[in-house]
């Protein structure tokens, strides 16, 4: 089940670093790419930074929308991150069909949302031409925030036993992942 | 061990997004600071960015000095990590000497590298002033990097049986923590 999530909490979905999916839609095309370089920038309201190469089509669908979304994906979708983040949809009709992944709409942007995911930011582009130019360094504004409700509660994620799938994706290098592992919690000296 | 990581591999020490310790010096002072916001901006030369509040004592320094390291705590030093994002060193003489924690030099600038962290880079930072203003966005480029030959070599992580203390930290929030977990390796359809 996909709740959402409120926007002062919405940094906690990207804060332990998963890699995440990229997906826009412009001019009746849509597409979506694998990005490890994601992170949160601003608490409230919320603001997220993600790197977008030059040569990717989603940044030119994001260019044109001044909208996209991040998807983070879980175990079950290794190999379709993977596969995302191997191919371009540059020159495919449609890369997010051809893989047979499914989408649902967004709920505040026209991007497309994939199902199987465990949390998915709604964002407008924050346009900043300089940084996007000289860094491929894309900042935005997260308009609404959902996630899968068996493994973030409360502003939390907690991925209990038996919710391996769910656990989210770490890039290390050519399509190998960790996944997210242990939780602990840290005390402060007397 | 601490082994040199060559610089076009830099990048794979923060790819699956681990919470990191900034620290600088400048003018005769040094601090350091926890930052879950933090990740790579490019391969080569390898860039990073990084969130630095302004209340931070650590990014006046980084102005100051126009250098600053990214160190990469691991599990046995969650509570240090903890304790580093808790505190303000601009009040305190020596907020890493307080909390006992032994340091060693940089390479190639002046900045205190933190002992037992798993790995180190060293960055110029790369002037923004807009984004530093409006975003409290710090870009660096990396100029040298080191990493824990027990955990990191050839250019990949690698946790084993026993090293679960050496695992890297993902910041969930007021000091709870993830560590990294398994690795897997996706597979691209047929």
């Amino acid at each position: 089940m996909r709740n959402p999530v409120e926007l002062s909490k919405a940094y906690r979905l990207l804060n332990h670093g998963p890699t995440v999916i990229v997906s826009a839609a412009h001019g009746g095309r849509r597409n979506a790419m694998a990005a490890a370089w994601a992170m949160p920038l601003d608490f409230a309201p919320p603001k997220v930074a993600v790197v977008l190469d030059k040569s990717t089509f989603t940044r030119t669908l994001i260019e044109g929308a001044g909208t996209f979304a991040l998807n983070v994906p879980c175990r079950a979708l290794a190999d379709a991150t993977f596969a995302l983040g191997s191919t371009s949809g540059r020159d495919e009709a449609d890369k997010i069909g051809h893989l047979g992944l499914a989408t649902f709409d967004a709920t505040a942007i026209d991007a497309p949302l994939l199902e199987g995911c465990v949390a998915w930011l709604e964002c407008r582009l924050l346009p900043e031409p300089h940084v996007q130019q000289a860094y491929d360094l894309f900042l935005g504004e997260v308009v609404a925030a959902q996630a899968d409700a068996r493994v973030f509660t409360d502003g939390r994620w907690h991925f209990g036993p038996g919710q391996d799938e769910l656990r989210t994706l770490h890039h290390i290098a050519g399509g190998a992942f960790f996944t997210v592992g242990d939780a602990l919690q840290a005390r402060l000296p007397r």
